[in-house]
């Protein structure tokens, strides 16, 4: 049996997810459908592509993880299934899978053309229904990626945030995204502090955003007083900024992209 | 296996859906419970019609379909098992299978009555769990709809939002509901203009919406430019007032019920 | 086949949920996993143990109901299984548990220290992903409660908002929670007005709350005309003061903790 996991951006206020898990329970009634999130910030390739990259290699190999962020939809982006030795991915060509791709070993990526495999006529505005869904569905049946259209050389790549070094004690690192507690997720991950500035544990630093300083690192959000700001890494190994039981993101005012120093002293 | 699925207005910040998975499985651990939509605005029956309407078709046969946007809860109003030859329908009527009814051939209506089937002692203001998840699970286990309850003649409808015809060029269209991504679906159909207007294809007409000219009639929402307000036929093949990754619903200041014109060019 | 429950805070805009059951479906393909809610209001322990209280009795024995909210995640708060005679808890040990505690015949609690069963190494900010998802896993395949780690005496219990009676005639009630329709669910019981005034049933009384009289007692919402605040006994047995089609907690800017007079007549 195999799961299928959905991404979207459909929320669950209207009848998008419903209609995709209806589509696939009609071509394979076995297949499993596990929700992953269908909150994603609309249209966000980025917030998608990062979902996915905490969460996909959880899940028992031979998943299949479907994804639809498409602001393209209906236009000349291409609508792919990756293969990689672990997982299959059924998406748009439009950077969501840029973290797959990077961790996992990629065996085939196939433009998807088969209309075969396809609800026709396709509409133009909602391919999770007509494309996305059905082909999930056939490759959980066993259909082979090869089946689906011809192979891509190339997928398309987000562009990433990098922290930026600035001498051999500071760095500027970037808010990647505000968590659904109000942290501040940020580019900067404890592996880079200890090889960029030679440290054997990411905990010797202090973090300069906006006009504060925030210099404790602590293990967890609850080591934090009331309303001071702290940092600590977090469960994807990033380095965040929190607030113990608060909203760093609102009481700094800052959001995806923000910027902050970090110095190490 | 039978697939029962949910739509409701009860959002999932509670207790009231977990409530009736529990209900369900306890009665038939083997039913497969799929989640339509939770965040249906409250209250309104017109809009969890339109949910399923776009969603039920795309459910395999035997699908129990199960509806619970209930202002009327604990009132006269029936409650009832709807059989058509596809499908099963379990809600309160009140108007929410008005479209099921239209496209489906209806083949009995029980009032449901028999408290064999029910949570006793039913409260009068949850029949989500005390009616109509165990209903759905007895269903799923093979009870026949004429078990439930006597048939009924007819059921409630609800008054149809209809667009109105002006002259040989021009007719009056309504918004149906904004989408999740603040396009305005609305009353008129491809199919509609087409035939009220002799047009061989849907695609030669202009919208006259607030202050307004909409004149592009575009395939999908990224070939707006950025704030352009458009036109399309979106995927369930009515007309959709959209802007390109922005919420035409929210820059019109435009909602449900919402009047424009269509000219014909 | 074992139901895995899942009951946070996370809500459904990222991948914390997403990445939990594909650690339990790692684990244990067979698990079946139900979502009871995930729109719990950030960090509130009453409220979580409020919506597990609601609904975990409805499932079938045997049940694994797995509660993350958990402010204290990291600290030295404990992580316990607690078994009673028909289900399974999985939780931090803060509160979640309290109702469950006193309604059901409790077996064991241990608290969660076996790594074997963990996801290695523990985050610290995390622990649905490491501790409560893997432990829900193995449970549901048939690992003993006491195999976690070593019992534990007593756990954490919330202080419990009571009513205070005033005299022979009138007491303080609060209100628990803001429910998702905008009703006040309140401390006050069917039951306990029944005990505490000698009345055969609970429909003779007033309330006095804010500068409003509440003097209808009804049996639905629908009962209410247009803003009426009127009150009624809802489906978990507690008075209930609502506005039909309303939110009553709006109107009357009241939310939890609110006091209110309940004055037998």
């Amino acid at each position: 049996m195999s799961i299928i996991t959905l991404t979207t951006d459909f929320g669950l206020d209207n009848w998008l997810v419903g209609t995709m898990k209806g589509v696939i329970k009609s071509i394979n009634p076995e297949a499993e459908i596990v929700d992953i999130a269908h909150g994603v910030r609309k249209y966000s390739i980025a917030e998608a592509a990062f979902v996915l990259r905490n969460s996909y290699s959880y899940f028992p190999p031979g998943t299949i993880h479907t994804v639809v962020v498409d602001p393209g939809v209906g236009s000349k982006r291409h609508a792919i299934v990756l293969k990689t030795r672990r997982y299959y991915f059924v998406a748009p060509d439009n950077g969501v899978l840029s973290y797959a791709v990077e961790s996992e070993e990629v065996e085939t990526v196939v433009n998807i053309e088969n209309e075969e495999y396809l609800l026709t006529p396709i509409s133009e505005t909602f391919h999770g229904r007509d494309v996305f869904a059905p082909v999930s569905a056939y490759l959980s049946m066993g259909v082979q990626a090869e089946d689906f259209g011809p192979s891509l050389k190339e997928i398309t790549s987000l562009t990433r945030s990098v922290p930026r070094r600035i001498n051999d004690r500071e760095l500027v690192g970037h808010v990647l995204c505000v968590d659904t507690f109000g942290n501040l997720i940020t580019d900067v991950t404890a592996k880079l502090i200890e090889e960029l500035f030679n440290l054997s544990k990411a905990t010797r630093f202090r973090i300069l955003i906006r006009d504060r300083e925030v210099v404790r690192i602590c293990h967890t959000y609850s080591d934090g007083k009331e309303n001071e700001i702290i940092s600590l890494i977090g469960s994807s190994g990033h380095l965040e900024i929190s607030i113990n039981q608060g909203r760093a993101g609102d009481v700094l005012g800052m959001g995806e992209g923000g910027k902050f120093i970090l110095k190490v002293v």
